[in-house]
């Protein structure tokens, strides 16, 4: 098989997308995957299965790659840096990745560059509970590392209540409670040469912690907002180096003020809209970042773009659902990833476009509903 | 692996464009491919390296997929009435396929139907010279089966010009020349339970008997002819029982009417503008259609879209070359087919889209100019 152009570590439904638009481009990818079968193997021929966090499984994966890129970022940032001392190129590269990596080093840089965030406080393991407590209260305490989609995250009105978190001794911090109206999301691509595209802000509607659905573009966005979150992403991406795509998840405030909540440094879940709602996707322009190819715009293609996360609920046979849902909304885009059902697992999504947000809305919604519970609430 | 749940013959271009279709709608396909990492191979892990004109190779690719759909039109009838027999959908069906296999048999059938066609007489090997002499000159002879591209295609104008044409003892036909202004494609999608959408009629531009570009909408197409080339479309998908893609192409001719040139039962080079210029892609109305799920809608979401083929020329490194293409067009979409660059071949397509028809032309051209010559001429 000839040698692949891009190494993808992680087989999860980023992967599987950027192999979308890889086919398009022309470009082989070679994916390290989690187990057999999992979402992307499903996709790329050119697959082995192994673990990212073993040092010679992810030099054999990379050895004829120039280029390599993350469905995650949960390998290990010494096992990139020893990649890069090899000379290969990781994109993004192991001193711009710890930022998604860890909360702590993200809340300490993103302060020093004066960027607006929730005030914060490092909980050490000797002395946090006191830390937290002078702190204050309320506060929402996080593990610096490995939390997502709500876990490791606790509102905390009283030191009593931060027990769970101080429970086991990862390093954790405190944010203050932010009284927010809304949740944005900013995204950024870049390239090692320094182009930069940023996509429009989308309002990012969450349920139990989980993405639960993304209208692009945030509906009724104070223009000076949208260029504040843009400017933002990409001051952001440009200062931490960061290569590929770059979200921004961001808090606007009942004071109008938009906060930094987190940053994550690969296609995500608020820009899984552009796929069929931009003129470029932020996979293609993944791919194009990474491999230091000019980017496509960014700009959306209709008025309105609405992304539904179809979470596993009471539909075990997505496949036959398929059916059902073409039938109710012919003209929703429908993508699956081949995972199996769980509840509450993300094993796909819808995206409905078009001139009239409540319409778009409904549709999305109707769709995502008929895969979750087989059933439409409207 | 788990069972596909479908199987594609034939692993060309339009395959591996079926699989960008089939990750989204999350599809399992199993591939029969002519030879190790071919276009759609590259791309489509459940695959198998045979033979499609063996028809035990063909049982075992089947063996476990519910449907059975072609990347190209060449499997012999018989194999698929064998695969029937067995119990396996295929689709479209040997009893339809034929009509795009034999140009004798279809310019019978469309006959038969009072479908608009150009004059034509079947050429018998013993007598063919003389019927071809009776029917008149200028003519344009034909093998009935296995041309494509301009091949085995001759335009003659006495008996002698036809030596080539008998020079093996193929069936063929003759056909009038007809006096044409341009060449027309209406693509339609059926699925077997019946229902049929068809897209907006383009126009197709050829070059050395090769599709060089595509536009959609056919430019200034009075509106009663595009509803005649779609109404026929339609008729001839239902009533020769096509399920998937048919593309009629048409000639548009000096005085104004419609006549059927060529049917083919797969996506069509003439819809490939249809993936970025279209709600759904030829590529997923066909994956839809053959699996008997609704069909989607077939507008164009741009004004105009351009379509112009990268065929094989003085660029060597396409992937190279991508690099160039985007940095001079970046809101081109490009399609690579992982194809080795010979002379003439088809080996990636480009297509621009937007509001202004000269400028949407301009830069697809340029772009195809790019990847095919390595230079612009503008």
């Amino acid at each position: 098989m000839p040698s692949p152009q891009l190494a993808v570590i992680g087989g999860g439904q980023l992967a599987r997308m950027m192999q979308q638009a890889a086919i398009g481009l022309g470009i082989r990818i070679r994916l390290l995957a989690e187990a057999p079968d999992v979402s992307a193997a499903q996709v790329v021929p050119d697959h082995v299965v192994g673990d990212y966090t073993d040092l010679d499984t992810l030099r054999a994966i990379v050895a004829d790659a120039p280029v390599v890129t993350f469905d995650h970022e949960h390998v290990p940032p010494e096992h990139l840096r020893a990649l890069e001392a090899e000379g290969h190129a990781c994109r993004p590269g192991p001193h711009a990745l710890l930022y998604a990596q860890d909360k702590g080093d993200m809340r300490e840089r993103l302060s020093g560059m004066g960027i607006p965030a929730p005030s914060w406080v490092a909980l050490p393991s000797h002395g946090g509970l006191e830390a937290l407590a002078e702190f204050g209260f309320p506060a929402v305490v996080k593990t610096t590392r490995g939390g997502y989609d709500g876990k490791g995250v606790w509102v905390v009105r009283s030191t009593a209540d931060a027990a769970e978190a101080f429970s086991s001794d990862r390093p954790l911090l405190a944010e203050e409670l932010v009284d927010f109206t809304r949740e944005l999301s900013a995204l950024v691509a870049r390239s090692p040469s320094g182009e930069v595209r940023t996509y429009p802000v989308v309002e990012s509607r969450q349920a139990d912690g989980v993405c639960a659905e993304v209208i692009a573009p945030a509906p009724s966005l104070d223009p000076a907002l949208d260029a504040e979150a843009r400017a933002m992403a990409e001051r952001i991406a440009t200062e931490l180096d960061v290569t590929g795509i770059l979200a921004v998840e961001l808090f606007e405030t009942t004071d109008g003020r938009l906060l930094v909540n987190e940053l994550a440094m690969r296609p995500h879940n608020t820009g899984h809209w552009s796929i069929d709602g931009a003129v470029t996707s932020q996979f293609e322009n993944h791919l194009r970042a990474v491999l230091d190819l000019p980017l496509g715009a960014t700009d959306a293609r209709a008025p309105w773009s609405v992304m539904v996360n179809i979470l596993g609920g009471a539909v075990e046979d997505l496949e036959a659902q398929r059916a059902v849902v073409l039938a109710a909304e012919p003209d929703v885009k429908i993508h699956l990833y081949g995972k199996s059902v769980k509840a509450g697992r993300k094993v796909g999504h819808v995206t409905a476009y078009g001139p009239d947000l409540d319409d778009v809305l409904a549709r999305a919604r109707r769709s995502a509903a008929l895969f979750t519970t087989g059933v439409t609430h409207d």
